[in-house]
């Protein structure tokens, strides 16, 4: 299988690349980067060096894709993927897009987020493509629109107590979500260099981030009714790494052991979901560069509200690995294949 | 004025002698550590070497305490002050206590989170030393128990709009914390060493965390009545600092700008709480090595909900920072004295 | 193949586990750990958790080792191996060890450096397991002594100009080098706590570390004649990673282009050694997670002196993943299999 | 007395705000910022906000600055200063400039490493700001050249061993420094972005850096011969400090107890100098936020060489504190005043 990455020059491109350097079967053979363009590969990531084919790659200007490759990654800032999905499409390619671009049903919703959709046709065709809740879709997609990392974290946190209507709803749901910088890509700003982020923590959009309705529509979704949510981002000081503290109420009756058993038997064929043992706290690092959450539940006695901890890495489980995961599905290949790695720890 | 500090060894013991060492009238004239009497102090902290009389203390065994000092900073474990503090106070000393020995005001509580209260007699007389709301107290207090990081951090967020009776108390408020390593104490734990905390982000007590009972305490007295709390700590890769996530509903007709001018009107008298303007999120650089809290106030339309973000460094104003503003408030000397030093930035 | 692991519950023993975890043909069947004896392995270490078979393995007493495996990794504190090694043989099993303790080949340095040494029988037989170097003896050895860290980078990047006799000896050479923290391994100390070592960067053992014999042993055996060394170790802020630079001066006439040369022409067929473009700087991020050593070669027109930057990781490269390409050599594999994966970047 | 910070907007001139919110008898009058101008300051810098009069503070463009304060630092980029100090040195103002502007004697020799020099008349009226060795001349100056960073790392560590001439110069001197990425400005730039820097450690212009003509025209000054120097800038993933471990061959009979003596005595007068016991690791931290510069002295019996550590906070004594140090002499305050702060440790 012939695959392209377009927008291979960002930290999204990079974890494809690493992720996708010892597929037997597949070859990556396209890359692109509008500003990089003219580089070679691994001139640009010297980690990459002496790796697959790597070394005979130059990063070209993203023209006249159509054709080129079988499946298409599209790792670019939001609005661009819904400018070249339609003739990639046309040219028989699989796309999984990494951006925004097709995660919103509503496109009244997306204009209000981000701006005039583009292909609003297309919608109806995308995918959402968290394989732990819409598996079989993606298995027949062509067009897949990869999750936000903030999302995915939360949504597999709630998926299973949402799907069985265990949820008090009466009141919003509360998540407070910390991420690690690679979530902002990799741009040469003043609010992500080192000085300002190191030994520093922080808040930022702390209301009206864009991955608000994208947890909303998924989440209602899940719930069969219209969820509430109350998000926040922050900014740790660390490369990788998403961790969402969830809280909810239950409906009368439901207690935590029942509750680690709804989780367990929701996610018994998920291999890349980890419902951890009572009492254990998930952290970031037992997830660092793989396809992995972990999720932790906990009973708060003085409050009688419950927490759901969820971790993931917001680069690999939260963007590139999830896509290998779709580019698995809709190539009709296990959802693991090439994404069995532990973490890298410490 | 001659200072004794008993647990010397420790990070808030070095943080009062950070805080100490410039002050013109004042001397410490004693430092203990039951692990490392008989070292100079320069010996085991260099960073102090060189700086007020420090180059001439011995850390010493806490022994005879009594007489050696008008005022002790007791910055041990929980359990150790309420040991001493009987016969300091006997000796005519006044007595800061750093632990949580006398925090809690009902003996019944404190043996239910910690162990069975040595000294039940003194806490009538102990004063939460939380100057921004207990001033006048401690002013004329002989015995202070400096409050908790994750507790400072919290109430000085939510003092003013329960005061003020806003807050929809009929469902728990939710305190999602984060913390700095420092938070810990200086201890030789694998859970604390650099490679399992660098680059790694995870909660830790995530329900039942000691500060707990502390909160709700000064909360509910804020409030006029019982307030329950869903309280979360996390452990952020970083030395220094809180932040604490905040969100609750207010009751219907208040509005973010009108809470604003509560907040400042509440401390407008204060010298170490900083109300942002909206729109601006506090960071934890920002009080690197302060006394402050930066509070950040937001409303979220989407779910409905209020946000308080606040900051602090847990080892300054967490800790010894409090500590020496109320050492000035019981000998009548400006709050602020010794402590007008800005952030460490970047 | 049965592999064992003697002290799994170090970072070289984790290190270990997460690069065996997915070989087809090999098995991990026994980890011990004195400590942790008891403990189920992903207990333990929750990030192995649903790798390989590590759910079904139990952390187990070191005790009757022999014929539990086929080959043993000692990844235990120096002193250990000793005593194990000639039983271990004894029973057919093929034998690893990442102490110190067969890596010097006179006893008498062994002793004025460690201790007496238990087994100086057993030194002949060991093999000094840098692959680059040593490789044929490797592939025929029961006992491989796999180098210290700091001495895999200085080694790797001056075998070229001290085999070819380039260097000028008449003066020591210099070796100035940093390491990451999980090169003291995993233990409770308070120099190794985060408070301590974040934000904070120093020498430590600045005259006098140990692993100062074996690149002189080394070294002397590529020259052919004693070698002198000025060798400097530093603490970094860092998880993982190695970089030294070394100042050596020139025999007349040798020029940086010339020196490239040899150097791509010495690791021509070695698949782990990077030697970059003239004016690339190395950095440890580029071989994170890997067994790549990448070297960056500079000569200073200022002082005359060339100047050559050796990056490795301290934990793969300089310990288990040498361990496992020593394993593949051993065992008649190629160097490489499951040593293929880049680096986790960033 | 009236202070003006040209380029206030970067690190240096933040630290400069730190460094003089709290004297009694000077006021900064003026901050300026090309980029930044029309900025209330503490609108860019919130840490500074409610500290001396910086509230009332608008970042301005630098223009008409002559006769608006009595002491003007410049803290811009190279070649700013050289254009405005004559005219500020015209209004009776003294200047301490932060950049290299007047920091190289010989015009040629700036030409040659940055660019031809604008006011090669103001060279000989500027006086290298390193108050240990050029305190008498600062006294007097109305143009101070404040030293680079690295440059105050290295010659404080070699000065008191060349004037005593025991240093062997026949070989090069090894200057192997390594620093926090507050050396290189608050500038948005994808190298020293945090994801590029965090849990990363590489060289930079490894042969060839600007500072390196700097050290060899003082080292050669206080040798009284000409010094070659390999001098190696590495970036260590820390907001504040430079490390430097410095190699060098004493002439015969030099002993390391005689040596740690004549540190002794040279620097008896220093109070910013602390020469460590021997046997006493420096580390950054210990001096983080200080104008301390730490040295450590040691002897190899392997190599038969010595090596000097020496830690400065690259921002502090490197920039800005030794700036306010220079502004004490010239203006016949104590050296001390405002700097007596202890580090921020941890």
């Amino acid at each position: 299988m012939r695959l392209a990455i377009v927008g291979a020059s960002g930290y999204a491109g990079l974890e494809l690349l690493r992720l996708l350097s010892g597929r037997p079967d597949d070859e990556v053979v396209l890359v692109t980067s509008r500003q990089e363009a003219g580089q070679p590969l691994c001139s640009f990531f010297p980690a990459l060096s002496s790796m697959a084919n790597y070394d005979d790659l130059v990063l070209e200007e993203p023209r006249d894709l159509g054709g080129r490759a079988d499946v298409f990654f599209l790792a670019t800032g939001h609005g661009v993927a819904m400018g070249l999905a339609s003739g990639l499409l046309a040219s028989g390619a699989k796309v999984i897009d990494l951006s925004a671009d097709f995660r919103l049903k509503d496109p009244a919703v997306f204009a209000r987020w981000y701006a005039p959709h583009q292909a609003p046709e297309l919608l109806p065709l995308a995918v959402y493509g968290l394989p732990e809740i819409h598996g079989p879709e993606i298995a027949r997609a062509s067009l897949v629109a990869n999750p936000g990392c903030y999302p995915t974290s939360v949504i597999l946190a709630l998926a299973p107590v949402l799907g069985a209507g265990l949820a008090d709803l009466s009141r919003p749901l509360v998540a407070d979500s910390k991420s690690g910088v690679t979530g902002a890509g990799r741009g040469a700003l003043i609010s992500n260099s080192f000085c300002e982020v190191q030994d520093n923590f922080k808040t930022y959009k702390t209301v009206g981030h864009r991955h608000t309705p994208e947890m909303i529509q998924e989440l209602s979704l899940l719930a069969g009714q219209d969820v509430r949510l109350a998000f926040t981002p922050h900014l740790l000081p660390i490369n990788r790494g998403i961790l969402s503290t969830i809280y909810l109420a239950l409906k009368p009756g439901a207690g935590l052991a029942a509750l680690r058993e709804l989780y367990l038997d929701f996610y018994k064929d998920s291999r890349f979901v980890r419902t951890r043992p009572l009492g254990h706290d998930p952290q970031t690092a037992d997830v660092r560069g793989t396809n992995f959450c972990d999720l932790g539940l906990f009973h708060d006695p003085e409050s009688g509200l419950f927490k759901i901890v969820s971790v993931i890495d917001n680069l690999c489980r939260g963007a590139a690995g999830q896509a290998v995961a779709n580019l698995n599905l809709m190539t009709g290949r296990p959802e693991c294949l090439g994404l069995g790695l532990p973490a890298l720890r410490p």
